[in-house]
């Protein structure tokens, strides 16, 4: 009444959009669920694409003061890069509908229920708006290219963030999400990845294994008898903020992926586990970097603590509370040796994103194959239980299948741009632009200005 | 029944308020969508309220080591005195019942429902509470005055924030939202300003511009043949970290203007078009930046961001997925010249705070002028479609009128106020006073006292 | 239809949870309510852990570089500790059935409907899902946890963190929160106390109290002639980026006490007196610094904003906006002068846990016997109005009661278990460990390598 006096005279403000203001009347019991699962899964994509300053800070306190701003700064831009890239391609390669493979609709998301419900029948079971889905996954395949880029650290040309960033926005990330989550074969045989270990971590990691393989070791990170050197970053707080942020995205990444805020509230069921396992990682990981060093380390256990949440990614809504925290904290225990034995075998892998994203990402797929109940297998209808619990090696065949095919596919691509790149344009700064840091090398300015000035000035000339 | 029990016996808690225990058994369809919209427009004030700390992180790192306590902590101060200002007298000017220029009624918001149905019919198409309302619009409020801080950075003095800040509060930023958003003139005649391009973002913006007249740049800003001194901010790290918590902060400014989570997802079509700006953005300042430095800048590309990020701010619900790129891309470069022609035209706009929000706000309102389609165009319920969707230039110019109508208040009553207090109590700090800068002038203690103490004792003793 | 066909074709990805997904054709209104109250809550528990990010940077940024990355990284080990000791025995103790005391079921945690009906009782009033209650109890415990540190920060071992931190957890928190909220003996005789002035807050401060008593002041903080030095601390952008997230974060501490989104937006009302409370802090407590020192100082701004919150959190669902604001303001004045008189005493209690959450916590628990309109003690159920409001001294006296008993329940067994730890194993790092900085004797490496590292380079070798 009042609404349609306002219409009349004029007064209805910019902010009165006529569908929304008619809705109240007469919302039904579906219109209703649709709203409540948006604004759900809107909180969750929030949340995810908030992981970016998650990484941008743990990346950036990881490594050095020279380095920092470009190591930040890159994160935005990979970010906006990804963000077109995956709105025009890689949304359609993913989610659209196609074969087994890979999506062959859905290009160039208008947001249109038409083009939803034409081209994303993997995602019709879910009610939540198309441009809000499409956003959720966005982020996922953000935080996979941030995970990439990890092996980049410290040396990696600018340009590559562009080529490297489309591409696997596009032919790299989408591809294996269409085959767990798109309909794909993966999907069909049921592996059992709920939020992603393998889709958005290992995949990550992968690609980031294969850069450090490439880019080869940072200079002075290894002496010539191939003993490693400690290159510590250069603030621990902002690794710590960086860490409690992608902890609180973590909220969004794994209940959210439920795309529902229905079903008795089964995402508050995954956020529990979510979060016990993450406890149980950085525990375990600092008491075991303490047992080892003789010292607890604050990077090791901030590492501990992306390790569970990565293993618990896969399997969140397959487990009980006490078997994540197993899940977690082995996943803290194995991250922290294999880091180790990574840089004992001569690998320079700056943040550790291949032990954190990649075998975490790894034990944490095949976890389900062993903690997964017969009830929760049930209730999410994907798989099998897992080995304790009745059913035998057949989920953990499926799951080290998926874990296979996803680490060669992505190990392969990846290797093929990356090399492609490396005898075109080249992948790593000179010698003398990493010496100075890339702040000064890719962007002309530090990113701490007045410290580094300080620093030169102050005797302690030298930019290690 | 356990409730029955639970009260009977006394042992209901603190936790128990009892009218919203009791609505479990009964809740109406009504009720129902109240209370989502409550969630999601409570989740969007949020949002935008920790933009807060986005502008004190930009701010801060974009200025010297010597003033980052004053311009991280005098943004939580200016917030709170925004927060009671708009509480007191500000919402009730803006959104009040009154005449085509400001409300005379919903003075001191006391979040009933009574003063809700009494004093603010421009809001009542929203079934979501006045508090959360009022939350909301204060967070844009405070978005507006943090932007105008920009332009007294490094030099303004401390009394200065609280006199503009109550004034800019009470008798600007009401007025100019009541025009557009509380049934006033703009209203009227149809302008599209979604979010706020120009109520929020310009305002803030000429506000700034005129501080930066008055104020004049800062020392060393400019040699004495009128050449610029690059000065720059003295930690990006927290610059970026900044531009993310703003880029997030905007999916509740965007999307949570429709104050309601029904209409088919449209939130979430406004939070598609806002995401595909701001990554168009990102990229287009980026490149520009490289093309025209030789170097691609970390600075230009988060103003880039911000710029598209402004500009969609009013067109984010009335355009297609693919001119937000545009208008996105567009903003970018604008910004990314007017800042350089600005500095060379003796301008000391510390963050670009005019170029960013000035005239990326210019350019979203007059792009919805372009870009309006009729279909989105109906379905928001305000205006015309735009110059290339079949509108012809009546859009535009409405679109023209609001901009130059909203400037030219804002310019003129932002000078007789600072230039009052400029002939009173002045608006700078002494020469001396900026030269060892606005931490110890103003709070007696440096924000970084270590940092600060190592450099003078290293030989580096300039605290430029 | 459609996802009939997806399921029988087994192309239904591992995103489909079919309870979920069968939800939408026929949710009935108990659903829909427990739905939106589920995302009301999961959100409110969401910020209220990002508040452990606050606590980090606000104590890292009130202490010295030496000790940053211990003091930052403590934090995250210390909710991984309190999370899992309180999914296995405190929210038993605190939320179970049992005496008036503590509780004696619902131990283990399962997140099942079956263990919430048969062992929380108190928490039954809510719809809201168990594994959701859980997180945002947790989330309660975990911020109650982190104000205790305040009183151990630069001089406490490391192994304390972990044996106070399970002890607290499990025996002293959940017992208070157990009288107040779990049907205890304290929520029997009506104390208000909405969202934990006295039962987070109150505690925490408590136990950092005994701790600042047992630890004794740091090295160099009092004279010889027992006046004390200012030690400042190094980073106040990141103290104010703290405080901002504990301002965002309280918007789900006290609005998410509700437990719920329905009840015409209460929880939107409790945001708004909540906020108006801690501007009113931030601009009392920058004021009276300022006729006080002569200088206004913005460590004093933010503890105002933190002391106001702490104070309005018990009051802010009984009171009206206006007599928050008057709350706010108390609580900035009362801790900026105990804050002084402490450290005039000879106590050292490096970021003032006790006047900000002790105090002020204590100021906000009587103020709600003093403030308390019938209104709104009537709508949320619990206690009679205040001294003020016609109610005379009774519901005081019952404040007052509440916060000695908690005062001296904490004071004591924190006293006993904090004795026994300083016989034991000790408390303190040595003197030397001390001087060097936490960071290196309890954790190997410094937080800030390149920073420490040029400071001893530079001459200013001293690690202060």
């Amino acid at each position: 009444m009042l609404k349609k006096l306002l219409l009349s005279t004029g007064l209805m403000s910019v902010l009165v959009p006529a569908t929304l203001a008619f809705a109240a009347d007469d919302a039904t019991p579906t219109q209703l669920q649709s709203a409540i699962d948006a604004v759900w899964v809107m909180l969750a994509a929030i949340l995810v694409i908030f992981m970016q300053a998650g990484f941008a800070l743990l990346e950036a306190g990881s490594t050095r003061m020279k380095n920092a701003g470009h190591v930040a700064g890159k994160t935005v831009l990979t970010f906006g890069i990804c963000a077109i890239a995956f709105w025009a391609i890689g949304f359609g390669f993913a989610f659209g509908d196609g074969n087994g493979f890979f999506g062959t609709t859905g290009f160039f998301v208008d947001g249109s229920e038409e083009q939803a419900a034409s081209a994303f029948s993997s995602l019709s079971f879910s009610d939540v708006p198309i441009a809000i889905k499409f956003l959720f996954q966005l982020a996922f395949a953000g935080v996979s290219l941030a995970i990439a880029w990890g092996g980049f650290a410290e040396r990696g040309k600018l340009p590559v963030y562009f080529i490297f960033g489309i591409l696997f926005t596009v032919l790299i990330y989408p591809i294996v999400a269409h085959w767990v989550w798109g309909g794909g074969w993966l999907s069909k045989i049921g592996m059992q990845d709920f939020a992603g270990s393998t889709v958005v971590h290992l995949q990550g990691a992968t690609a980031a294994l294969v850069a450090t393989l490439l880019l080869k070791p940072r200079i002075g990170k290894f002496n010539k008898d191939k003993t490693p050197n400690l290159i510590p970053g250069h603030n621990q707080v902002l690794s710590v903020l960086g860490v409690i942020i992608l902890w609180i995205g973590w909220f969004g990444f794994n209940p959210g992926s439920t795309l529902s805020a229905m079903g008795d509230g089964f995402f508050g069921y995954i956020a529990l586990t979510t979060n016990l396992a993450a406890a149980a990682g950085a525990v375990a990981a600092l008491v075991v970097s303490w047992m080892y060093f003789g010292k607890s380390d604050i990077p090791s256990m901030l590492n501990g603590v992306l390790a569970a949440l990565v293993a618990i990614t896969a399997a969140c809504a397959f487990v009980t509370p006490r078997d994540a925290i197993i899940i977690g904290a082995v996943s803290g225990i194995l991250t922290f040796f294999t880091s180790q034995w990574f840089e004992k075998a001569g690998l320079d892998d700056p943040i550790f994103a291949f032990s954190v994203h990649g075998i975490a990402g790894i034990w944490g797929t095949l976890s389900t194959g062993i903690f997964a109940t017969p009830e929760l297998a049930s209730k999410v209808g994907v798989g099998k239980p897992g080995l304790l619990y009745g059913g035998g090696l057949e989920q953990l065949g499926v799951q080290a299948l998926g874990v296979v095919g996803a680490f060669l596919f992505v190990l392969v691509l990846s290797f093929i741009i990356l090399y492609v790149i490396k005898l075109t344009i080249g992948l790593r700064v000179t010698e003398e632009e990493e010496i100075i840091g890339l702040d000064l090398s890719e962007h002309g300015t530090y990113g701490y200005p007045e410290q580094m000035k300080k620093a030169a000035q102050g005797g302690a000339a030298q930019v290690i």
